[in-house]
């Protein structure tokens, strides 16, 4: 069994992870971190995990955690990763951040983005972009996974097979709309319930974090307009890409190799996704059509943010770290309704 | 009091004339026809109106309604709106159509999306679109108005004072997203509660009835890329609409004109709208943000689908038609939460 | 005109009332107070007001607002509506409260269930509780209304010509469910939206407030075994009410009085109400089923919290406080959808 | 490996099982019976099982299904299930029922509430009703299993260890809410997304099949006044269950042997359940209130009805039927958020 530990266990990203590992067969949870919920039974803190975990939430301690686990997810906010991973990484830990600091290579774009100066610059050489779909190699031996934004996932995957062709010199526009549970169990006076329910918004318009973090998995082949909304639900995104091609493309050929990916599920022309057949689910699926009229590529993804957004996507990772099967704990279907 | 007339009663469109007429200071209902209902009381049918209306449901019969109606909403299914609106203007009755019978001015076009010939080719002469921004005057002396379509309203209103500015000659990106009761009353799998809770998708791409609506208010100058989508919320429309302008645009001057328009609110640069803040409410909200990075301009609007896109829009109408205040029975704020 | 402070202008029963109070006919709002929001534009802190108000903030000053209205709406926190309450009255302020400090008789009851000794104990004298149904006379001279609470106008409304029937000595069970938008603006773990979406549970089991002030309403003759419960929406309390009588009920004859109220709508044996018949409107409706079985009698009842609950019941109240139509600015059907 | 077929496919509650048994380590589907899907491939009716399931959907054929499977799931409607039951056990092979027909043993009171005669009354003797913690040792030589309905499962757990407890004589109040998916996949007005959107109402009051259902599994010694509504989610039901005891009840003594029980959580005292920790968990979670001042006792219990109320306890049932690991494929934890 693969030992795990899981830092910022009260956060949406790393309850995610723990409810995936209950039931994965080869991973065993032996370690909470929780800053705030530390000394606490992990199932006072979170009642759903109640007949579950038997275990108790402890302070940070990368020597602990080093002891008792062969492998630490990180589920903390920005600037806080890379902080624990560096200690992580010096404790010889092996490490998945699920978080947004091991991603862009350039420290000047993390920099300008996140609003900080990046504090471990030599794990950004290390750190491996966790789509599976890119860089399943460079994962089987990695030591510092970090694990796509759910955007970008949702809009990298059918975009990849796309860089290399001939595309007007215009920006793709990828209009996205993600559940509410993206934002974090952070209260806001946005999310508030009666606030969020029964409403819609753009949000980050121009300024959004995974804009440089695609347009780099895409290696800045491709400019991306993208504007994220939110919308009255808890889980899912669903993109919309307009793609203008300089000739039609021949997106049976370009997809085929997808036909391999365990979580990758191609739909085909005029076949386009619902989020309720990705939901809780690892799935990205897509779909798309072509516009005679005006010459566009629409595309259409979606993902569960949550499940192969975030966690779904990181236990992929491990179990291609450790030599597992890739799909083991994870492989099961949307749950519709 | 003008005495109105609403076809097609029990079909969303026509409940929400009814539900915001119940407040008019001007305006009495005279008639509630439906094939369906007739013979019933309005209250038993729909039981929103106990102690509010008390009405009888009747079948249409155009020559009744000119003894009782000035006017009479025409809220029914494509094709019957043409048949119905023929026989009431046969009758001399002014008619406003919110359905998309009268919307289209080229009998071909409208053949072509909407799969059957229109049969009234002489009122799309007559007809006056009904969105007072673009057509005030017009609809002082209509005798026929064709209410605008939903998404129409939303994206029309921010790009109407665009359309002579130099754009890019690429199609404006517009994705929309609908709350489910833009889809109607009639029953589908894909609208049944648990198949659309949580859910979002897209539809209708490259071929909505919509596209050529929008083009055609805009005077052809403007290609639009449009793709409606569906969320799990009941009301509202959010449009966020792509234009790459060939040079910097003064939207504070262009949009000047709309401050006096009662139903628009332009927000501004950097101040982008939300569902709830024109939830049952007739407005119209837009903002937008200027991408210096790609040279993009992006605007979102916000509008309640079924007032501000159809019930409260067509009363709008109304009041401009027989010389009311523009804003009588309407002028209400957002409900939010 | 009626000129109308309100007091607590940011939380949502002052936005609730502020939003019904638009398009009164005889009313108008001359003074929005907020603490928090005092010298910002009314409609920068609320952009659901943009175009139709052009108010700004002030702090709470007793003589200020007296010099400026006819009334005052305090739609503050418990115990902060004491205290402004009777600043209010000691500057001779006509006052509906829609908080709960006015609601109680008894000193010694509202000191147990709100946990801190009443302020202003004179003003429980004065104070008429706003149910027209129950009050209607007394509220045309008050001075000083206490708007009912939202849980207690669902339950006294069909109890209340029940109270003198014969019934077993047992409890009547109350059980309500209310949407989100019950417990206010404050922010809590509890009504983050991803926390309470697709969510239900019940709370304040044997201590909600609301069941000394239904059993007071009710002269004491029915004891409550009152559960609430929020569900994962925003407007709405639906109570479910099992009472066990010790001989058959003549309901029709019962409730025949309600016939000529002109918010309650009295369904009848086996027609049971839905909350969609009254969002967004001052109704209550309700119906009820006998179990010849067991011998009890299940009553079922539905208001809008917001409106019928809260804000449109204190509309209701100053109609009668200042002789105006009973149902000016509030006889509106549901809105469904 | 136990094979398993399924009978009603594109129904919520196959589609559940099928979805629950996609993970089962010791479960094969091999079969997937649907009439009006015969012939499709299983992913192309039900797009989230794509790269998951490799079936196609086939007629009902006793014998053929005899050859293929260990073992049945029965999920068609009412009437439907006794007929494909008795076909199945006369061709030898053993049935899970997640229907009804199974359930009550007296025929005449399945006559008088499900308004049909039962036509295999020779099964309901040989039955098994389906609740492991009251029927374990019966479930593991079981034939024909009788999967409890939804609400049973939420009311009869925590009143079993009361029924032979002093009561008063009256009934007890069970107030039950559900999410929508409780009434299937079949089209009704009534769950159209905006009628039922935001809404809430009760039905089946003194009327509701489950009620004789349950006080046939409390050995008629508790009668149940049990009320069932319906609120704007998919997935869960809260129950709110009255219980006036004759004298104090020693609960911690009565539900200790729960603790044993792997999916039966019990709170205790002051500790209520949410629906959110049970979400797409096989789990019972209940806790109570003891209301010195009324003498009553509350309890309240929840669980996701697609999972611990339909598919993970048909699973539960399988487990034990096959000697496997009692909670092998259904031990997760609640997807929270």
């Amino acid at each position: 069994m693969v030992r795990a530990g899981i830092v910022g266990t009260t956060g949406y990203a790393a309850r995610e992870v723990l409810r995936l590992l209950a039931t994965h067969p080869a991973v065993e949870v032996t370690a909470v971190v929780s800053q705030s919920a530390a000394g606490q039974a992990l199932d006072a803190v979170l009642p759903a995990f109640r007949k579950v975990y038997d275990l108790t939430c402890e302070a940070f301690d990368a020597a602990a955690l080093a002891e008792r686990c062969d492998v630490v997810f990180l589920a903390v906010p920005s600037a806080k990763s890379m902080e624990y991973g560096a200690a992580l990484r010096k404790a010889g830990m092996r490490v998945i951040d699920v978080g947004a600091d091991f991603r862009l290579k350039d420290p000047a774009v993390f920099e300008k983005y996140y609003k900080t100066p990046h504090t471990a610059p030599e794990l950004l050489v290390e750190s491996v972009y966790g789509l599976p779909a890119l860089n399943r190699d460079a994962l089987r031996g990695a030591d510092l996974v970090a694990v796509p934004g759910c955007y970008p996932i949702s809009i990298i995957t059918p975009l990849w097979p796309l860089r290399d062709q001939s595309l007007a010199d215009v920006p793709v526009v990828a209009d996205s709309i993600s559940g509410i549970s993206g934002a974090g169990s952070a209260l806001s006076d946005a999310f508030h319930f009666p606030e969020m329910n029964e409403n819609a918004k753009a949000y980050g318009v121009a300024t959004h974090r995974h804009t440089p973090e695609m347009e780099q998995a895409l290696e800045q082949r491709i400019t991306l307009q993208f504007t994220p909304h939110v919308g009255p639900y808890t889980r899912g995104i669903l993109s919309t890409i307009t793609v203008r091609p300089s000739a039609p493309l021949d997106l049976d050929t370009l997809y085929a190799p997808y036909a391999d990916e365990p979580f990758i599920r191609v739909l085909g022309a005029g076949n386009l996704p619902e989020l309720k057949h990705v939901r809780n689910a690892n799935f990205c699926d897509f779909g798309w059509v072509h516009d005679e009229r005006t010459g566009n590529l629409i595309i259409v993804s979606a993902i569960d943010n949550m499940v192969g957004g975030t966690a779904g996507m990181a236990i992929q990772c491990l179990n291609l770290m450790f030599g597992l099967d890739e799909t083991a704990g994870i492989h099961f279907p949307g749950m519709a309704p």
